[in-house]
């Protein structure tokens, strides 16, 4: 039934989320304009390397900035780092941190680490959170926005005092900014505003950006050239990075300036989910591009209903659902360049067909 | 003055060794022929990795392969690996290994692993190295040419021995194969017959190859998928790798049957170093495309001679140079497609100044 699900996803002529499909065309694309004399990168060395994290440190206000082939590579590294510094092997994250439920346990199969879970699974961490975390935290790691629920945001004020908290006792911040990008219109600062909060910052290009894989890591340069040493221990440091670097740069500059937009229609797309019967956003208003879809249905009741919109509408909802409960299931959801190409009529249509559905279901 | 060599080498008009330049048309050659629609990988699957995976592995012999992003991560992984199977923690390899003088140590800060350095740094291992080395070692690698001393190899005789041996005696045994390839038209075997003497493999796609980076490491299904888990731990399980795999597969298929000439040119370039006074090469004969050349001149003595070969001929020989004693110094030379390239008259002509400049030096 999941397979079912894909298909006519696979099917329809538009989809409501995403920059479109991850194929070589995507490549392709950014090379065009780059002259084929330009030199490759050679293990951190280079023009095309060396401009690019120049510009990104300047984006983000730090000393220093290294491109690393991955944020997984690049957070583990951060962290030890900052542990190694302060003499301690405690880390406090999010419990649903990427560190935690997506790197088969890295930071402490290589790194030993020992994190410290903060805040309920379901909610923010909060200034209360961090002033109960114990003497022994070395580095506090923040995600903004807190992806796997649904990409939420501590008010900036909260944010500021969190930080302020940290820099009072000696706790280094980092920050998972993976997204941060597509964050920065609802806060209403640039990067480098933010950043300054943090002792150190990821951020990726393959999210809201839509490269094809890489992050940058960034800080004060003692920092940075410390990473690099790490970064050839994990072995990151290829001989050339440039094919993930030249699209990074190419894809920031084109959608780095939509970011705004992205998160208008996030919040009118969001709006129509939320008009529906038994379904819901979360966040209900969206702080970013992203936002989750919970249905209140169990999983094989809801995929007959979006295959049929699906069929009928040629709108793409979604390839794969998630189950949260024995009457529940999800998915994420983040709006990109395609959002613009849905017809407004067409949409409504799809969305009264929807809850329509929803109803009998 | 160092700066010099560079200077007139990067202005000559021909080079003897490589490819050619590490540049952007490097990628785009690769990408010409593949269909903008091709679907990139996904974290691991999908059609264009999991195709050259399975073709790697046919190549090698091997029952499954998996593409790194680069060798070292693919290297450190397989000997922990191995070490935890065998519940030891001590892995034995050369002391001029790539895992030992080029990786900051990744093998011991990451996986605290300790190694026993075997042979002379000047020498090859031997089989009685390894009738000596202990019962504590779980793995015993092998690079194969080994690279820092010339490119040597051992007889394929004393090869199989070795690989007996630790196979009585319950040692497993992992192959660098960075230079492979390159070693086979010497052996007058295929990878997989020298790869069946090993029980891991890894091999490289920017050496004689020519990609842009990335590595297959190939060995039991077993072994491959618990490769796969420490992949994503060391933050090389991008989202999309296909870059370096498209590069890989395409100069693959243009260069593997280049092999045996290169190995025939290198013989013949040798034969040209070992004519001219104060100049060797390590092997003398080569046993693949690489060799070093040694000449017994100061660094500062030298350099004059060889700016001056690059000016007067336009063959670049050397972009640099590294000291090798007080008197001495050497660079490393692999023939590539750019050999081919360079006319022969011309190019005794040049040894023949080479020759005469170091007589008078």
């Amino acid at each position: 039934m999941d397979e079912k699900l894909l298909e006519t996803f696979n099917g329809t002529a538009v989809k409501l989320a995403g920059h479109g499909r991850r194929d070589i065309a995507v490549l392709k694309e950014a090379l065009a304009g780059v002259e084929d004399s330009l030199a490759g990168d050679m293990y951190g060395a280079g023009k095309v390397i060396e401009e690019f994290q120049a510009e990104m440190a300047e984006v983000l206000g730090k000393e220093s900035a290294v491109f690393f082939p991955s944020g997984t590579m690049a957070q583990q590294i951060a962290l030890r780092i900052w542990c190694d510094h302060k003499g301690s092997r405690q880390v406090a994250y999010h419990p649903l941190c990427h560190l935690e439920i997506h790197e088969q346990d890295g930071l402490k199969e290589l790194h030993h680490l020992e994190p410290l879970l903060l805040a309920d699974a379901d909610r923010l961490i909060t200034l209360d959170d961090v002033k109960n975390m114990g003497p022994d935290v070395a580095c506090l790691l923040l995600e903004l926005p807190q992806r796997e629920i649904g990409g939420q945001l501590p008010e900036y004020a909260e944010l500021e005092a969190i930080s302020a908290y940290c820099r009072e006792r000696g706790v280094i911040l980092h920050l998972d900014g993976a997204r941060l990008f597509e964050v920065l219109p609802y806060y209403g600062k640039t990067a480098a505003e933010v950043c300054g909060l943090f002792d150190s910052v990821y951020v990726s290009f393959y999210k809201g950006i839509g490269g094809i894989a890489g992050a940058i890591l960034a800080g004060s340069r003692e920092f940075t050239e410390e990473s690099k040493i790490w970064k050839r221990r994990h072995g990151g440091d290829l001989i050339s990075l440039y094919p993930y670097i030249l699209t990074a740069k190419y894809y920031y500059q084109q959608r780095i300036g939509r970011m705004g937009g992205y998160y208008e229609q996030a919040k009118e797309l969001a709006a129509l989910f939320n008009s529906c019967h038994k379904m819901s956003t979360l966040p209900e208003v969206p702080v970013s591009n992203m936002f989750h879809v919970h249905f209140a249905l169990p999983k094989e009741q809801l995929i007959p209903v979006l295959v049929q919109v699906h069929e009928e509408t040629g709108i793409g909802l979604t390839p794969r659902l998630k189950e949260t409960g024995e009457t529940s299931c999800s998915y994420e959801l983040s709006v990109g360049d395609l959002y613009s190409g849905v017809s407004k009529p067409a949409l409504k249509e799809a969305f009264r067909l929807l809850d329509r559905l929803l109803i009998e279901a």
